[in-house]
């Protein structure tokens, strides 16, 4: 098999620990892989770069186009506009497709059933980053939404129900106060959905569908979104599996894919040794799969399985009675790694 | 006592049947008030009136400045603007108060501990309905933050928590993405918090903060948003107390005030006699307060609390095991008027 080559950052916080555990099992896994490494986020930014990122790291990202990367912070301060975002839209990566899944009885969760998609859009809406000062005392942001960006995501959702067996499609919006924005959404989900007969399709307000998605994540299958719906959706449904530091995110464009964690960088843990690496291989997961690895993927799947259900498990998940012990970064990718 | 007159709208859906019961409950626990009903939603609306309220409905609102008001349908189409919204706005109602809390073990939840009421800014972001087409594909809304209307609600949150004795205000902000809102909102918080050293203040990211509030609200106490992440998850925080139908709110202005349940008008349940009305009653008991007649509330109040540990239920929150009796709106009513 002829190697991929992928661009990695290690971004911020918490990133190079995670990063070098994801990649340490990836490869013990066989991944047929070689690696530009780049440099992104705050060390850049305070090296004076204001864009987090230098023109030769663009250029690696949109030769390799495959790119896999660490959580980055945000500096403080207005003039940082996240790269987070920049990537996804300069990309064109308008699908953000995040899966969770409970692990019961392995580990703990108060909703041992829930296996849910959500399938973000991920380049408009309030991310769209156009903001001002309208009078002194009054600032504004735009949110955005188009016809040709909405029908791409909810298509998107439709075809990723019908590859992976999905029975339902739900979307969540806010058209009863936003008639023209997220009613424009609901009703391309609407005309879209009509061509896919196979699967069952629903519509919730989003606040009482969030509230149900909190409550009974069992009720849903996959969950199409408009963007910023989807990033506090996304945490709320991970963290209910057991804890935002096991969803992983595949970022897809047309032409470029972006994977990652769906967690912060969380600088308060950082240098520790001892976050969860698993969004970011669950992240990995995902692109060994988008570059025909499929076989490494399952294999790095499986590995990461048992070693949670061994009970060999991080700070963040660890809970007396179910686990077996307490390990940090470094050593639940070893116990990773030994399980290939 | 005198009598306080206030403004009744018994709303659409599972409106009258809630408010049926509510009114029955508080007159009979001795509320020292006298009615004007109003015709306000779907049915106005319907007849031709597209604002979904006559002139003189708003003058008896205004003249009577407290308003109990149940859920409204927003009916289908384009030009019908929220009534709810309308009258946020038109009477300056900037603080909606909603306390959502654990019942256990008289009501089932997977959060016994929770206590957490969302101070929700209830005029401005998303919800100032300015949207419009900007493009044949392309369509917009305003998000506005202010600073004023920041400081309202930012120091009606701090005042509250002072009043109720409550430890800590969080904030919640999406400020790492929208920097001049958001940020805003934030910095306003930093300020005024500044002046409540006797309060503990954190902030939190509205994603993470979100996956928090609904895996562990016990770790919150008052917290602080913007309108649409405020009408998200404070949806989410009464759902996983037990039940949307729960929880109550306060619109709270300089002049006017408006008390509703929080969640919608459920037109699939409408003229069953099964829907719970403790959300409505929730908000007449925080009504009661308003106007002074707080030793009424905390007759109801209590007598709503043995209810419910008699385990007398309405059908959302029956759990066999936990609860005695499954009972209709009305058998409800009647229940707690007998433990008055
Ligand atoms: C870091 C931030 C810009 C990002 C987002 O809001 O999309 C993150 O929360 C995510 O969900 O990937
Ligand atoms: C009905 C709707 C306009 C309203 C809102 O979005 O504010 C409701 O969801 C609420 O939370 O009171």
């Amino acid at each position: 098999m002829s190697k991929t080559r992928i661009t990695v950052a290690k971004g911020d916080g918490i990133g190079p620990e995670i990063m070098d555990a994801t990649l340490k099992i990836i490869m013990a896994a066989g991944a047929q892989i070689e690696i530009d490494e780049i440099e992104v986020g705050e060390k850049v930014y305070l090296s004076g770069n204001t864009a987090g990122i230098s023109k030769e790291a663009w250029d690696i990202i949109i030769r390799n186009k495959i790119f896999l990367k660490a959580p980055i912070t945000t500096p403080q301060g207005g003039g940082y506009k996240s790269l987070n975002v920049t990537t996804r839209k300069t990309l064109g990566l308008y699908a953000n497709v995040r899966p969770c899944r409970s692990l019961h009885p392995f580990v703990e969760t108060k909703h041992p059933v829930m296996d849910v998609v959500i399938i973000r859009e991920n380049e408009e809406d309030l991310y769209a980053g156009i903001e001002h000062q309208q009078t002194d005392e009054v600032v504004q942001c735009l949110k955005l939404i188009s016809r040709p960006g909405s029908e791409k995501i909810v298509r998107y959702a439709f075809e990723y129900a019908r590859a992976y067996n999905r029975k339902k499609v739900t979307c969540f919006t806010k058209d009863n106060i936003m008639k023209q924005t997220d009613g424009l959404f609901h009703k391309v989900f609407d005309e879209i959905g009509a061509e896919y007969p196979d699967i069952e399709k629903e519509h919730w307000i989003v606040d009482i569908g969030a509230a149900k998605l909190a409550d009974t994540p069992e009720a849903f299958d996959v969950i199409v979104m408009p963007n910023l719906y989807g990033d506090v959706l996304s945490d709320v449904a991970a963290q209910i599996t057991g804890s935002v530091g096991l969803a992983g995110s595949a970022n897809i464009g047309d032409e470029y894919a972006m994977f990652e964690a769906i967690h912060g960088s969380a600088p308060r843990r950082a240098g520790q040794n001892v976050a969860n690496p698993s969004g970011l291989l669950q992240g990995a997961i995902l692109m060994l799969i988008h570059i025909g690895q499929g076989d490494v993927a399952e294999k790095v799947q499986n590995a990461w399985l048992k070693t949670l259900e061994d009970g060999i498990h991080t700070y963040d998940i660890y809970k007396e009675g179910i686990s077996k012990k307490k390990v940090s970064t470094s050593d639940f990718a070893d116990a990773v790694i030994e399980r290939l």
